[in-house]
This record gives structure tokens, sequence and C-alpha cells, in this order.
């Protein structure tokens, strides 16, 4: 990059907030996948004003910028692919009000997830998003990729607490979006269009959420699905029954086994599905609910089903789902979570494509996901140093969106488009949609300085 | 208009379903205001197609087109302000699919709100979104306006239901947004876009909305408030509970006046406040929390607080609230209904300004709303005979506009912009924001043949 320019940009927010540092830079060449990429710059913004000034000389100077929060993302969305800028907002992580009259929270974009639940917590609120990287993701993070999780079927995504944004777009101009109130249609939903947007529209420095009060007592129930198409089936029962569940997990065979394998705690590996389910309310509603959720599933076809008494066996019947993620590191020297979501009811044809998939490009593919909300990840496990592995992942990914697709989902759930999923969104999305949503990059970010090569298929 | 483009437009829907008859032109004059204006035709498309075929002609020959769904607006949103097309989408009013396994109802914009709330409940199910015009209103116009009603505070309005949209655009491009999963991230999020932009962007040809259980019980409480800003409190006092309220409907002593006046209902007229609380639920919970928000109501300063122990006696306390419009209808020959939102904990102070505004223009003005979605719904009681009343009316719309924005409040809740609040875009919207919502309106409609003159406060 041009020293001029970082001369520019030093000048603007000060010199201690740039660095070109090769240990910065090699720092910054990360996210939650396994690509990498430098960027020229790193800037570290402490205030709305110093992002305003860095899009102000980045879009004069055709510099690209790439938003940056905890760098969790699994699609390669922070990802600095064409160089230039990685604008680090993790220090921007103060917590400016939470306003219990008006039961919202107002917070900088580099604020923890988990910080946030817990500071709320002490007031007796909730906020419910709660990606898996909650202990290190950030909100600005989840605003960017419209982050979901677990509770999604109950309490919603991350947009469905955002009250306002206050947002810079490239050439440097300030936003101020929606507001303190859950009901606003004054103007167009602009607010709407940047969550989930990846950092390609705008960058995000202040957020308003919503809070709930804090559910008094939360539940769980373990079943063990001989069949896995009955444990989506359970789902849909338990709903027509009343019960909207906190979460309802699915876990394939492989994974199960990968748990068991890595912690002992004596899960049944020889059927095809655990489905963890938990309700969460009332103290007394909680445990009518749990008990009517236990009889369900074994009404659907669970051959066992474990039901917490108390919060400590709840914890315990959890333990499993939480250590999904490293016994499933363990299986391989490689992964590729995928991040589909179908209709609800095609989550059993969807599983039996996955094993299709599976077994056409000789992969292993196991499966878990928030089947509540349709949303799976399907995760290949493999080896990068083999090529020829790595060409059949990509195309067992390929053939996995198309699955998704062909059965009316979605190419991403919650981790995003990014660099991964881009050249797909020509079969993942309907092709006039495409046409627009590429005028509204260009409205917003007419020289193509923000996150360029990522989300939309076009440069 | 052209007489060519009548023909044009005749060849392209069918003669039957185009309209220059006297009566038609009158009959589709009106919405839910005292405003008037003819369209120079009324089309009523039955298909995707004609409204496309509609959106062609109309964008190549520059004829404005005003969609209309059942025009119970109260912002004059469906008004042909400049003549032009008539789009009755009226009767396109078929419930396409009420699917249980996804829990979804995907229908026409012309279904009837209620309809659908009776037709998913017959299954169990609940379609929450409630405005007062419920009975007439149509999903295609709540869709336009994000409309809300009572039930926000705990479930959210329109758009917090709406999976998937089809939308014919300027031109006549069907675009299909969304889809049948409550997480989906491919692309840009325009259906938010298109979901409260009041028929400016966009036709909205089909609507695919997610259902939730139906709660097995309501419960109502009716609290007598000496001071307003207790009964207000008292809202906040119920969240700090743990309880999430159906519904938190404030009437002032005017109000209540009216309706006491109106069906001897014996409520108490000589306090400032009446406050209605419902919850839902599961039965069990729903009995335990009434009884805990009647302590909490009397605890923040309720002289009286009417607990409702059956639905019966919940119906006998919701009779007031139901007979508040056709009470008010009488206090006067016309009223103007405002519609704004302000923080929660700002409504008294808003109330306070709101009195101050009554006296500075000499105009009774009643309060009543939806206090904890902090919407207020202030209603200026007038005679439109009178020239110089209707100057006054005009200042204290226009004050009461600036008072809810000053207290960080919004131009319009749930009514909408349409052409009565136009004008005051510029002051409650951020400036930066309006020239970027001017940007989304030339993308999808260059030509400004959508519902011109409404929403934006250009031309």
């Amino acid at each position: 990059m041009d020293p001029r320019i970082i001369k520019e940009l030093r000048d603007a927010v000060g010199a201690e907030r740039v660095s070109t540092a090769a240990e910065d830079l090699v720092a910054y060449a990360y996210d939650g996948t396994w690509a990498e990429q430098q960027p020229d710059v790193v800037i570290h913004p402490q205030t709305t004003a110093d992002v305003a000034a860095v899009l102000r000389i980045a879009d004069a100077q055709r510099v690209p910028v790439v938003p940056r929060g905890a760098a969790t993302g699994l699609a390669g969305g922070a990802l600095p692919v064409a160089g230039g800028i990685c604008l680090n907002l993790a220090r921007m992580n103060r917590i400016l009000d939470i306003c219990i009259p008006d039961t919202l929270a107002v917070v900088q974009p580099g604020v923890i997830t988990l910080d946030l639940q817990k500071a709320v917590e002490k007031h007796g609120f909730f906020y419910p998003p709660d990606p898996a990287s909650v202990y290190q993701c950030t909100i600005g993070g989840n605003v960017a990729t419209n982050a979901g999780g677990p509770r999604c079927l109950k309490y919603g995504v991350t947009g469905d607490y955002v009250l306002g944004l206050e947002v810079v777009v490239p050439g440097g101009r300030v936003l101020r979006l929606g507001g303190r109130t859950i009901k606003n249609v004054s103007g167009y939903n602009l607010m709407g269009l940047f969550i989930g947007s990846e950092g390609t529209l705008g960058v995000v420095t202040e957020v308003t959420v919503r809070l709930i009060p804090k559910p008094a007592a939360q539940m769980t129930a373990l079943a063990a699905f001989p069949r896995l198409a009955d444990a989506c089936e359970a789902v849909g029962n338990i709903l027509q029954a009343g019960v909207v569940p906190l979460v309802t997990e699915l876990m394939d065979r492989a994974t199960t086994r990968a748990v068991e394998d890595f912690k002992h705690l004596g899960l049944p590996t020889d059927v095809d599905a655990l489905l963890l389910v938990a309700v969460d309310g009332d103290a007394d509603a909680v445990t009518r609910e749990i008990a009517q959720v236990a009889v369900i599933l074994e009404r659907s076809g669970a051959r066992e089903v474990r039901q917490a008494r108390s919060a400590q066996e709840s914890e315990a019947l959890w333990e499993g789902r939480r250590n999904l993620s490293p016994a499933i590191q363990r299986l391989a020297r490689n992964k590729l979570g995928e991040d589909i979501t179908v209709p609800r009811s095609k989550i059993p044809e969807m599983v039996a494509r996955l094993a299709d998939i599976s077994r056409a490009n000789d992969l292993p593919i196991i499966v878990y996901g928030h089947i509540g909300d349709g949303n799976l990840h399907p995760t290949i496990l493999c080896d990068r140093r083999d090529a020829a592995i790595m060409r059949r992942v990509e195309q067992a990914a390929a053939d996995i969106l198309e699955a998704a697709v062909a059965l009316g989902g979605t190419l991403s759930g919650e981790h995003g488009i990014g660099v991964f999923k881009r050249d797909h969104m020509l079969r993942g999305v309907d092709g006039n949609a495409l046409a627009y949503m590429a005028g509204v990059k260009a409205l917003f970010d007419p020289h193509d300085i923000l996150n360029p090569g990522k989300k939309l298929p076009f440069d």
C-alpha cells in the first residue's frame, strides 16, 4: 500500500492505532476457517469518528476495508482477500448503556456476546442470541452475520433483537438507523439491510438491542431415536402440543460416537439420532412441559428418554452437546462445517441426501444442528494436505448446497456467505433478487471498497 | 389517462379486471382517513402475472400505480394522490397453504388478517399480529405498513412473522425473497426492505408467515391509576418481575370517560389512567402470573385492580378497550389519530407534553395506546368544516411529532408515513439515512411510478 495512504490514515486516527508490523499482519490474517490472507495494514479504531475517517480515506483512495470483530466467522467473511485495511473493531468494546426502564442495551460493536449476556443477567434480563462462539464472538460480528445459535426456534436470531444501529458507510457518512422502540415504520428499513450484510455495505459502530425478562427456569430431556426421521417428527409433535422448545439439538450417530469416544458420558451410540430438547419459562410450567415433552418423544419413537429433574441433571445432558466441537476436531486433521437450512419437514430427506453425498464423494460427513430451525451443520472430515481429497470436499460441499436449495432451503442459516459460498449464490438466490442486491451494494459502496469479494457473486 | 394505455391494460389482464366506471373510481377514492382522491382506472389482478403485466405497462408509460388492500390505512398510503392506477389486491385472497410440519402459512396479499388467524387456530396455531382493523385489513397491507397492534411487546410486529415474500417491482420483474425457514443469511435482506415500504418499492403478491403454537390460556387485569406515570412504571415493574405481558393498554381519563359515557361499564372515570394488562401461555402459569401482575399493579400505585378470574371476566374487562373507537367517534365530528412511539420510560413526559400541546392549540387531545411498546395514539378531536380549527389541528399534529422525536421516539409506530407525515420525515429521520432511502427508491422504482408522493419527503 502506498506509504502516503498509510501516513494519511495515521494522521487521521493516530499513529498508535495503525500498524503495518509484520507480526500484526500475520495475527490478523486468520478467521475461523482454514483460509489465510494478510492485510496491508491493521487499524484499531476507538470511536465512530475514527471509523468514519478510515472509510473516508479508503473510499477516496480505493483501498479495500475489511471490518473484523473476533474473526470467529466460518465463511471467510473477515479475511482480507484483497489485502488493504483490516479494521479491527475489537477495541470498541464498551457497553454504553443498560437501560432497564426501556429494557434495552446500547453497545459498541466489539462487545463480546457473552459479556453482554452476563451484564444484562445481573439485572434479571436476557439477551437470547447464542452462537456457539459466544465466548469470543462480538455483537458487531453477530449483526454482520445475523448470527443465530440453538435458541432461534423460540427466540429468533440476532436481527430480532436489534432496535437501532449506527453505521458508517464508505465515504465516511454516519447513519443513525432505528432507535429505542420496538415499533418504527418511519422510512425504509435500512437497518434490516445492514443486518446480515457481512460488512459489505457499512461498518456498524453502535448497536441498540432489546432485552427480555430472564426466564425463571430451564429443563432438558435427551432422547435416543433409532430412526432419525422420528426425531424430526418429534419436534413437530412438540410444537403441535403447544410447547415451543428453547432448543432442539440433533446429533447423528457419528456425532454421538465422536462425543462419546471423547468424553465417555454413557451416551447411546447404537441409535441414528440423539435429540436434546430444552424448555424454559415459568418454573412450574417448565416442569410440566418437560414431562409432556418426554411423553411426546417416547410416542414419536424414542427408544429411551433421559429427563433432567434438576438444573444439575440438565447440565449433565448438555455436556455432550457442549463437547461436540472438540470431539469432532479429534476425528480428522481438518473439517469443513456447512450451515444449510431446509424447511423443517425436509430434514429427514436432507439427511438421507447427505448420506448419498458422503458415499458418492467417499468422504465422512457427520451431521448435527438446530433442527427446530431446519438448520443443519453437515461437517465434512478431510485432510487439507491431500489435494485429491480436497477436490472431493469441494464437490461434496457443492452437492450439499445444491441439495438444500433443491429442498426449498438456503445456502446459509447463520454462518454467512463470505468468500466460501459466494460462487453458489447464483443458484441459491433468486436471479432477479440478486440483480437488486448488486444495486444495493453499488448504492452504499459504489467503489467496492468494503469487504470486496464477499457475499455477492460479482466483482 | 390515455385510452391507448387503458386498452393495453385490458389486453394484458382481461377487460373484466379493468374498470373506469365512475362508480368504481368513487369507490376506490377512499382509505381509512378523511382524504379522498379518485384514480383514473381500477384494476383487479387475480395472479402474479396480472400484477407483473400492470407494472410493466405502467413503468413503460410512466403511469402511477397505487397498490391497495382493504384501504383501512390511517396515513393516506392507499390514496391515489397522483391519479393513475388503483391496483386492488383484495381479490387475491386465497390461503395457499397451511403447512403444520413447517409451522407456516402461505397466503395471497388480499387475505384478511382475521381469516388467516382463524384458519390457523383450527390447527392449534397462532398468528399473533393483531392490528385494530383485523376484521377488514389484509396481510398485504399489514406487510406494507409492518402493522402492529396491542400484542407487540410480547410477540412483535408483522415483519417478525414474515419468512418469505414474492414481490413484483416496477417493470414487472418478480422477486422471490426469503423462504420457508427462520434462519436465512443468503444475500441481503431485501425482504425486510419491502416490509413497511408502504407500496412504494414493489407490490407484494405472496406472503409466507411463520406460526407459533396457540397459547393455552389468557387472563386479564384492569387497574385504575390516579397518576398516569405510575401506570407506565407498572409496566416496567411487571417486566422486571419476569413477566412479559401479552398487552399493556393504556387509556387516559378522557378516553375512559368517552367509553363509559358510551357503554356504561362502570369504569372508574376519576383517575388519570386505566391500564389493561393481559398475560397468556400455560394455563397454570397464567393464573399465577395474573395474580402476580395484580400485586405489582397495586404496589405501583393503582387505586383499584380488577382481576379476571375466568375467560368471561376477561372478556368483560376487554369490553371497554374494544369500544374505544366508536366511543371516541361520538365525541366530535372528526378526529385525527396520531401514532407516535417513544422509549417506554418517556411516556409520562410525552403525555405531559400532549397536555401542553392540547392547551397551546386549544384542541381536545385524548390519549390511549400500547404503552409496553411505547406506542401512543394521541387523538385530536376536531371539525373539518372549520378552517381555523383545522389549521390548529395541523399545528398540533406537527407539535406531537416534534415532541415524540425530541424524546427519542419516531413519527409512526404502526400506521405508516403515507402522505400525511411525509413532510415531517426530514426532521424525524436521520438526514444521511434519508439520502440512502431515496437511493433505494430510485433503485427499485427509477421512474417513480409506485405510490408516488408517499413515504419519502421528495418528489
